[in-house]
């Protein structure tokens, strides 16, 4: 089966470019001294997971606890949930997954720790404190916060207290990490865990005092964030859309049979680039079609032609799809199931 | 099983306002005298699309053709696909169709006619030409253009040309719809069909010599379209997503947990609307999390408390989530799959 068989709209990975950004990211963080924690809500694939743990990570971060469901069931064995679990059904599922593998939580009230605790039966999880360094999303406001909170989780029954986690790392972090750390040991309270996170963060660890960066787009991006579509480049993103050409109404317009349904990319940013011809510019899209301006590109496109375009967003086009091919030199090597996908639980 | 009794965030439907707002829009087209035929596109519920053809539709259109394959499965007779099908795997699956089900699609151009007619083998399918009326999307670009695709779709085996269509419609597609039928009969060819389209442009449908018109957001939105997230309202909105709050940091912000990935809302629009304080507002998304600013709201957040919230864009938020879940007096009564979910092919 080759690239020519499937169908299109159809989510293609090159598989020699995905295991290089796997190999470079593993040897960069080697390099820094820094353990990698790889983010899997980026591809939501056990199997990759695991190649990332093969390749030295030293386990995974889920955002959702359904994904976190997914890895655990699917043979991996220490994974941190870096949001708080709220609410009785999800701390009995947490303290379930608990029993089956290392499972690591953030948490930034007392109200989500208690929750936690009072459904930890027969098992012990462990928990970071997320400190709000700047990133203005959930987390402790300060490191005297932080400390009171600690003492508290330190008390609850069924809680291993670890450490703590922000999100992302920047320099910035720097004083409010080493306080909250500072206080709590202070506090005669062990912090074994500082963790940061970020693609294209990691050289900043051993400065922050991390001892562990969770790194997630990487794999579809390389070693740092690519912010617009002037970055996206087929020497570096694995992941694309294997689209058609439905239509060509006019000489400088053609349609194709993807838009925003498949690639979840929004306006106004640019929407990806068409490896074929990077001069053909994606200027919109509808909710199932893209609309294509060629009057820069000298290729004359025609009905029925197939182009493969790299989204901007890969994640949030990936999270669309029931599966995706893994291909080497033309031919399907795999077919993934996308197993995280929909997990919003 | 009560509202109470779900897990968040999950996609909920008040079938009171979903089956009011069938009805106004049956009544509404019935007023003006133009058949309605319901877009699955906003639901992907075969369900849904049953209550609407119940309610006084002739038939749905479906976007792609995987949708379509979901509808006909579920026993609709009458699906209009506004959508070229290219390749041969495509035409394949649609010939099948049409062998049980009244099938019809929009084509643009010779190429793709010719690969229909191609692929249908002792079946009929039924053949608008979309025109490009001011839509600059897909579509004929003249009348006379039109005509000679006409004249070759007429002479093709297998296909039996019905008319026309186009999206939206506006008052300026007027002379080119009326040149185009026009011409086509003239050239002793009938026409059958003038499908227009677009929740809010029912009432043009006469003025615009259509025989039927297109709508889908209207199970969500009512009578005419919601830009912004001013006109969200429970009066209105049947869909709305059950949140839960997992962080209150500070005392102006509380984080949701849901965020892109359960809402499908993208800045800089507004995000939605909390139907229990309106007053706090969503400001921003990142992945998972919804960031709330409550600075303008009496109320004050707690970790653990759940809330309702409109979405601004519902059909791409349904679009994200395996199943919803039909209530009325805050009682569960229906758990519906999303059907059509992912049916990108």
């Amino acid at each position: 089966m080759t690239l020519d068989d499937l169908d299109t709209p159809a989510v293609i990975i090159d598989l020699d470019l995905m295991e290089k950004n796997i190999r470079d990211m593993a040897a960069h963080c080697k390099k820094l001294g820094i353990p990698l924690r790889v983010h899997t809500k980026s591809h939501k694939i056990p199997e990759i997971a695991h190649r990332q743990i093969a390749a030295g990570a030293v386990g995974v971060a889920c955002q959702k606890l359904g994904d976190a469901e997914v890895m655990v069931a699917a043979g991996i064995h220490d994974v941190l949930v870096p949001y708080n679990i709220v609410g009785r059904k999800k701390t009995e599922r947490l303290t379930r997954l608990a029993k089956r593998a290392r499972m690591t939580v953030a948490v930034d009230s007392e109200a989500t720790a208690r929750g936690i605790s009072e459904a930890a039966d027969n098992c012990r999880v462990n928990v970071l404190i997320e400190l709000d360094t700047g990133g203005r999303r959930c987390g402790a406001q300060s490191p005297e916060a932080a400390l009171d909170l600690a003492k508290k989780i330190a008390a609850l029954p069924g809680l291993s207290f670890e450490g703590v986690m922000t999100y992302p790392s920047r320099m910035e972090a720097k004083d409010f990490l080493a306080k909250t750390v500072g206080l709590i040991r202070g506090a005669g309270i062990p912090v074994n865990t500082v963790s940061g996170g970020g693609t294209g963060h990691e050289h900043m660890a051993k400065d922050l005092g991390l001892t562990e960066t969770r790194s997630g787009s990487y794999v579809w991006e390389g070693l740092s964030r690519i912010g617009n579509s002037d970055h996206l480049h087929e020497s570096r993103c694995p992941l694309r859309v294997l689209v058609t050409v439905v239509s060509v109404p006019t000489p400088e317009r053609a349609i194709l049979d993807g838009g925003m349904k498949t690639f979840a990319s929004y306006p106004p940013k640019p929407y990806g680039r068409i490896i074929e011809h990077p001069d053909a510019k994606i200027y919109g899209m509808s909710v199932e079609h893209g609309h294509v301006d060629t009057s820069g590109c000298s290729h004359r496109f025609s009905v029925g032609e197939r182009l493969s375009v790299i989204p901007l967003h890969q994640e949030m086009c990936l999270n669309l799809h029931d599966e995706c091919y893994g291909y080497r030199n033309g031919k399907i090597e795999i077919i993934w199931q996308v197993a995280g996908r929909g997990k919003v639980k």
